[in-house]
């Protein structure tokens, strides 16, 4: 390596390169841009959460001079209690409600060892060899944050999560200026998100649902309960300022609702009028045209606030007849059956559910295709990276880039952990590094693979039988025993189970004293398997005993 | 019941209304429309398929004078072997290509006591006291029919599957005629698809699709792939067409595909040039830019064709870089995962991969909220009873016909199993009957309940620990043995493993040969599972057995 030459790699993300966790290193000197958590695959079985496999960090801990937070979302700050653990005294930085965010995540966490640093969203920071420009983004969330990043092998131009919102909530546009000053200077690369790719036109400004809330607020005569994500914060301000015209009272529902709440008041982020706020049980002294309700749970989960009020399981709101729920989120990809089903649940009550497609209550907070090429114009950058996306996405954003008249050869479409050299001026790709994800079950990081997730999977779909085999006095096998989860009803399986005996003690009936353990364990497993699938077409896994 | 009573039943689809099935019934006289089948959704663990569940028939036999198939996709048939065999004699009445379908779907099932008649898709059937007449509705497959009932209790339409395409594969239009005729007769209620109600303006004709698939088809200098569902026969006559003009040969992949193209071809519903067709493994010796595919397992399902071929697993077919593959055809909710996975492993392997929203290659067989209307505006019934389709969709049909002027009391949103009445020409809710869906595991139908369903969750979750017990010859308990699957890698867990026997071992400590089985399993489970959730925080299914 020459002196020149500064490495990128995304790292983490279940195939969304470069989504969760980004690395630069020039020379002896890392940077660590985000950190965040994915919610499982649906074939994850158990698994709580996805976190960046950051082996490579760990294998070069001396040399990271700094995190940097973009901003407060989930996918980008959820694995930071993990990674504030294993390297203490590394410092973070982040803009002021990205940082209250962080500290409402990390409270309890012990990381008092990580000098956390609050800096202003035009912030210029000097990390080691690194010299840092924030510009300010637009997203469903304040305070959002790119990158610029120079360093003597040029200037890397990092988008973050963002669209262009001419309206948005806090009134504060994306900084054009240092974007066109990036420009003047000359850029080297440009890594941008590619979330939308596929999306053609523009991203409505997030203003684009306040009509669709006007009508909710003028038309319902009962409670109002609007459900989206804890760390939307500009949604949050937007049902705050409707509740003010319509005069309705306003009560947060969901550990993380109410805490994100309070510290963003705290910090002056929320603007909530006086008296509007009330707690959850008072709602229930009051007329139900007077009170609305923010609640997560907009994915459906099972065990989120929304589900439990749909299903009577909420220890203070029941949804009822009259109600009006607004559902004010995307689903993420995996959650549409579970969205689909709580709306169901919901009219079922007997209350009117407003929500995508029916009413605009939910804009992205990505760019699309006509803002993601607008950030390339302004930016002009040599090298294109497409980021934060399934590869499909970023093939998408590099066809933009290329329509848009960038050589097919300055645009890299990398995977996870697939690093990017930039050496005096000219883009190489290297060789793979692992850059994939770990899996959270529990309390366990990592302890959790592929072995056992199969054998979920084998379980999942069948159950499993346990054959218990005892030997009598004389040596001789005695009937064996039967247990079954998953596989079948055995109450009113009694046939089939006697017949299961039959075949196991049809299989060893030549076994004796002499016989291995292995061989009897096998024979029975084997004609048992042979057995219940030629009668069930079902492949429950065998667990032989010999007792 | 008086002598005028018309009752209609919805039964079985998940949630979806009438989706799978339906029964009318004038006196003592049945009939059945439909009989499909569904995916299981995502948490019904293991499931293949799910089937209506239709005891209520059962309770009837006698009462069937016949079944009626609107249309021969797999959620209007799938169940029809099922069906068949419970009620062996009772005729089922189908227009030609439904029949065709359905006898590639019987084939080798035993059904020769049904009495199978073909029907041409404008016929007048007379079954008992109901007077039938067929009308064409266009959808994604020819043949499709809607029916108009008659009995003493009036006429009730009965739309079927639809949309109202223009331009329709096979040329032939909706049935204009026969509907306006139903509107001057005077229309006791209208039953609606409402699968598409959220879906604001008109559903594009299936010729919409073909500019994308020129596009397509000019472009590509390797192998074309089109993966589409096999029962979408009109897609398969367009790719035929554009296969023509574009001088390429077609071969097709998928059992289902293969036997559907040849029955359908046979009955004359697909027109496909001499010479064009070609086996699968003939294309191997041909140019890649004379070769199209068309392939099932447009679902992304893992062991379905695309699949295999995405991951090298397919005996003939490695997908390369240069092929195209077009997924024609939309992701069932639930799938979208399945499906975005394999484009991204297509992109992967250096394919070009063609899908919506990027380009127009598949349009809906469901009309949108303007054909809807269309539809009750053309019938004026005096009740209107939206079907097909979940609750939420039900709701937005409800709402359309609210809005054309029906008055809300003539609209009946129900639940399956829920009846409706029609006695003297008004309508009425009945007491709910059994109406829901059988899980079809195996070769198993009805036999896993919702316990078993739940074992699998849990051992999907967290898996499973073996605890064998065994007494030593002076009755104590010796160590205890430790069985896991699903919970944690066994190798590796090794202090873990110690830890819990030990915590059973503590547990039993205070046991003799005078302690009961019972009370000795329970103990050691008992002990094990509060170890097992401090340690790990899992909760895995814990098996004692005494040995």
């Amino acid at each position: 390596m020459t002196l020149q030459t500064l490495k990128w790699i995304p790292l983490g993300g279940l195939g969304e390169v470069g989504k969760n966790m980004m690395v630069y290193e020039y020379e002896k000197s890392i940077l660590v841009v985000d950190c965040g958590m994915m919610f499982p695959e649906s074939d994850m079985h158990g698994i709580d959460a996805v976190i960046p496999d950051y082996q490579y960090l760990k294998d070069r801990k001396d040399d990271i001079r700094g995190i940097l937070i973009t901003h407060g979302h989930e996918d980008h700050t959820g694995a930071v209690p993990h990674l504030v653990k294993e390297f203490p005294g590394v410092p973070l930085y982040a803009t002021p409600l990205t940082r209250g965010l962080l500290d409402v995540k990390l409270r309890g966490a012990r990381y008092s060892e990580t000098p956390l640093h609050t800096v202003p969203t035009n912030a210029v920071l000097d990390i080691g060899p690194f010299k840092i420009e924030l510009f300010r983004m637009c997203h469903s969330i304040p305070d959002n944050v790119g990158y610029g990043l120079t360093t003597p092998a040029g200037l890397v131009v990092h988008s973050g999560d963002f669209k262009f919102d001419h309206t948005p909530v806090d009134g504060h546009k994306p900084d054009f200026a240092r974007l066109a000053d990036f420009a003047g200077r000359g850029v080297l690369a440009l890594l941008s998100d590619s979330t939308n790719a596929e999306q053609p036109g523009i991203t409505p400004s997030e203003k684009a649902i306040e009509p669709a809330l006007e009508n909710v607020f003028r038309d319902a005569d009962g409670r109002i309960i609007v459900a989206t994500f804890a760390s939307l914060i500009s949604r949050i301000q937007q049902v705050i300022n409707i509740c003010e015209i319509y005069g309705r009272k306003l009560a947060m529902a969901g550990t993380s609702m109410v805490d994100n709440v309070k510290m963003a008041q705290k910090l002056g982020y929320l603007s909530i009028p006086e008296g509007m706020l009330v707690r959850l049980e008072d709602t229930l002294k009051m007329k139900p045209n007077e009170v609305a309700i923010m609640a997560t749970g907009s994915q459906g989960e099972p065990s989120a606030v929304l589900a439990r009020m749909a299903t009577g399981k909420h220890p203070v709101i029941n949804v009822q007849k009259d109600d009006t729920i607004v559902i004010s989120a995307h689903s993420i990809p995996g959650n549409e059956e579970y969205v689909h089903r709580i709306i169901n649940r919901l009219f079922q009550k007997g209350a009117n559910v407003v929500y995508s497609p029916l009413a605009r209550v939910h804009v992205s907070g990505h760019a699309s295709q006509e803002e993601q090429k607008l950030l390339i114009s302004l930016i002009r950058p040599k090298y294109f990276i497409p980021v934060h996306g399934e590869l499909r996405m970023l093939k998408a954003h590099a066809s933009l880039a290329v329509d848009l008249g960038m050589p097919p050869d300055h645009v890299f479409v990398v995977e996870n952990g697939m690093p990017i050299a930039f050496t005096d001026g000219v883009a190489q790709q290297l060789e793979r590094t692992p850059g994939g994800y770990v899996f959270v079950d529990g309390s366990g990081v990592g302890d959790i693979g592929p072995t056992v997730i199969r054998d979920r999977e084998v379980l999942s779909r069948d159950g499993f039988i346990l054959l218990v085999l005892r030997r009598n006095g004389d040596g001789h096998l005695a009937e064996p025993e039967i247990i079954t989860r998953g596989f079948i009803y055995m109450k009113g399986a009694e046939t089939l189970i006697k017949a299961m005996n039959g075949a196991v003690t049809d299989a060893l009936k030549n076994t004796n004293g002499a016989t291995s353990e292995t061989a009897i364990k096998d024979k029975a497993a084997e004609a048992l398997s042979k057995f219940v699938y030629a009668e069930t077409r079902r492949r429950p896994m065998i667990i032989p005993v010999l007792a």
